[in-house]
């Protein structure tokens, strides 16, 4: 016997159909003897729906009536999974948050989950009852309905399997696992069966949209093997059908023959920056970036020219594409005190990484990105790296090029 | 300074607009210095959404899950209404049920409220904030969500009202009060000030649906004015724009003098049942209604006719439409045992009712209606009274000429 939670997202249970699907995957994993629990999203296009009559009503609001508003989606699903498991004969009922509770603290909008009190949902699962939970929110200590901000409900089935000692964290989602790249822009892209909670986290936050970020730190922080698997595949009680996040340790000790690089992502998201001229002088790089960290802008990728002349130099820096006019009027703002020549700005730029924990006892792995780029004639404009990842930034009209080159170059390709 | 509860149906808060202005009649209360508490439904159309899903996943089911899913619309509104009136710079703030609480017995959807804690409501009002709190719902003993059946909006505003010890509850609705008579069929109609619980109780029943039954026993138990008007209505701050619905001692000790009829009511919803040549001895009522009582079938306007032969006799009675055909049914099963010769069914019939407390103290109301009916060549099937009511069944071509007519002659008539 195990015990689990399953997630299911919105698409997985927006409409009647859709939960009574989701509820046969719950019933396979109850018939399987486990003890099981179940976290549900908000029906797809509910939460914009009721988000949208708030901000007609308060375009500026009190998070905490915004809250009180968004967290009724899920409360829904809770009810309407609890209905469609009793239909097919399991034992489940609903628990609202506060009668859970999910504790949280007071930061509407964007609470974290501070503690779980697993007692009486634990002794409902041990008298064969499913109970079901909603995702994406909690009570504040002063008794308030809060919410964990937009993506939150991954985040809730992780806490929830941490709380609950979970042997594994089944998250349903519209795809069925984790690719070595985009399979619309690489056909033989394979699905990747262990991926490591770092390389996981390089891998939401470089845009594929797969997990929450929150919810796989969180995984990694409390240990909780997640599965990311189809609520649309029709194959039951395969054993591993989805891509399992788990610790190094754990792919380690199976033997499994890890690739160095396990995934090539990219993310057009991003504008080039080039503040040029500027007094190449201690503090210079501070003066630029700290407005910019004032105003929220979150700056990425950076490099510093060799200084041309001795004293002055160009910076070169990635932000979001939607904070790009933002970034640009703080620069200007400033322009008085960093006396730079000019700001220019390209959004005809993609982000192209490599990642995998491999890398880290690898050698030549960034060379052979270069090497496979520079064949294809692709330019590289910046490039970063981490100790699991190296990014670069090229023309984004190179993006698919540059993508199938690599996914080819280290071995991801299907036979 | 007055404590008022302001009560807001689903029209009256069917989309940001209408929200919006609902809120201004709130505030307009606000700033004649009064301790305001709203109480609001589900936007319109939203609860039979949520009902719609319920029964599609499982047609019959357990209440407890339907409660969760069913009271989330107007935890929707709440928080909608709260953030309108502060965007209107009025203090407020939502308060779920469970965080009041409300509580009620654990008969789920159809519970009944059994107590509501006011302090932190009464400590939010006297510190010259807006409770919002929502209508139809509460917390079981146990902890669960209830809901207190359709309509039950009404009466969550009454209780509140009650437990506040408000001055006043303000039912706002899509009509501006309660009329003598259907404006649809009387063009000369009047709105009425003022009309007595009792009065209130028998329109309720007899279709005019504009406050819900339970709402105004309750209000009569515990001796809440309400006041019905219409949340369209432009004009703000009339004293008394509405219906106030008190005891006829209030009325009384104004010295208003009251017609001996309030008003016309009728009703279409009710099928005529006769049995004909029923064995006329001790006990065949019984007989006969204790099966329909069985089978959960209100029958109400009786009559049973004078022996024929000294040995049976014919009974006629009226059910709701909608459980005929149950009736029928219910009777061919006992026909064995009560040897009656056949039922007979006619769904063409219309009930028109005469109601006033001021029939009480004043003879000829009912013979009044007989001549006025009689003189338009209507003929009487049954006729029921209460104290305060005289019914007639009559065929449905002639509901609106009988209600016309009885209308002038009572004096009701516009001027």
């Amino acid at each position: 016997m195990a015990r689990i939670v399953l997630k299911f997202g919105g698409t997985s249970v927006g409409d009647p159909d859709r939960i009574r699907n989701a509820a046969r995957k719950v019933k396979a994993e109850v018939e399987r003897g486990n003890q099981v629990a179940v976290v549900v999203s908000a029906m797809s296009g509910a939460t914009n729906q009721l988000v949208k009559w708030v901000n007609d009503i308060a375009p500026i609001h009190d998070p905490a009536e915004y809250d009180m508003v968004v967290a009724t989606g899920e409360q829904v699903t809770i009810g309407l999974m609890a209905l469609a498991l009793q239909q097919m004969g399991v034992k489940s009922r609903s628990w609202g948050s506060w009668q859970i509770p999910i504790r949280t603290d007071d930061a509407h909008a964007k609470a974290r989950i501070l503690a779980i009190d697993t007692g009486p949902l634990g002794a409902a699962m041990s008298g064969g009852e499913v109970p079901i939970v909603p995702g994406f929110q909690g009570v504040s200590p002063g008794g308030r309905v809060t919410t964990l901000g937009r993506g939150g409900s991954d985040t809730s089935a992780v806490a929830l399997a941490a709380a609950l000692g979970a042997d594994r964290c089944d998250i349903y989602t519209d795809v069925d696992g984790v690719y070595t790249t985009d399979p619309r822009i690489v056909e033989r892209a394979r699905k990747i069966d262990r991926v490591t909670y770092e390389e996981m986290l390089e891998m939401a936050s470089l845009g594929s949209k797969v997990l929450q970020t929150r919810s796989v730190e969180l995984a990694m922080n409390h240990r909780v093997r997640v599965q990311v698997l189809s609520s649309f595949d029709a194959a039951l009680g395969s054993d591993l059908p989805g891509t399992l996040v788990v610790d190094e340790d754990e792919i380690m000790a199976q033997g499994i023959e890890k690739s160095v690089v396990s995934g090539i992502a990219y993310s057009k998201d991003d504008a080039k920056v080039t503040v040029t001229r500027v007094a190449d002088q201690p503090g210079v790089a501070a003066a630029i970036f700290g407005p910019l960290a004032d105003a929220n802008i979150n700056v990425d990728m950076i490099v510093q020219n060799v200084s041309l002349d001795g004293s002055s130099t160009d910076i070169t820096f990635t932000v979001p594409r939607t904070d790009l006019a933002r970034a640009i009027q703080c620069l200007e703002k400033s322009k008085a005190d960093l006396r730079f020549d000019a700001v220019k700005s390209d959004t005809n730029v993609a982000k192209v990484s490599v990642i995998g924990v491999g890398m880290r006892s690898h050698a030549g792995v960034a060379l052979a990105m270069f090497r496979t780029l520079a064949d294809k004639g692709i330019n590289i404009q910046v490039i970063s790296t981490s100790e699991i990842k190296i990014s670069v930034l090229v023309a984004a009209e190179y993006t698919e090029l540059a993508v199938r080159a690599l996914h080819s170059a280290y071995g991801l390709d299907a036979a």
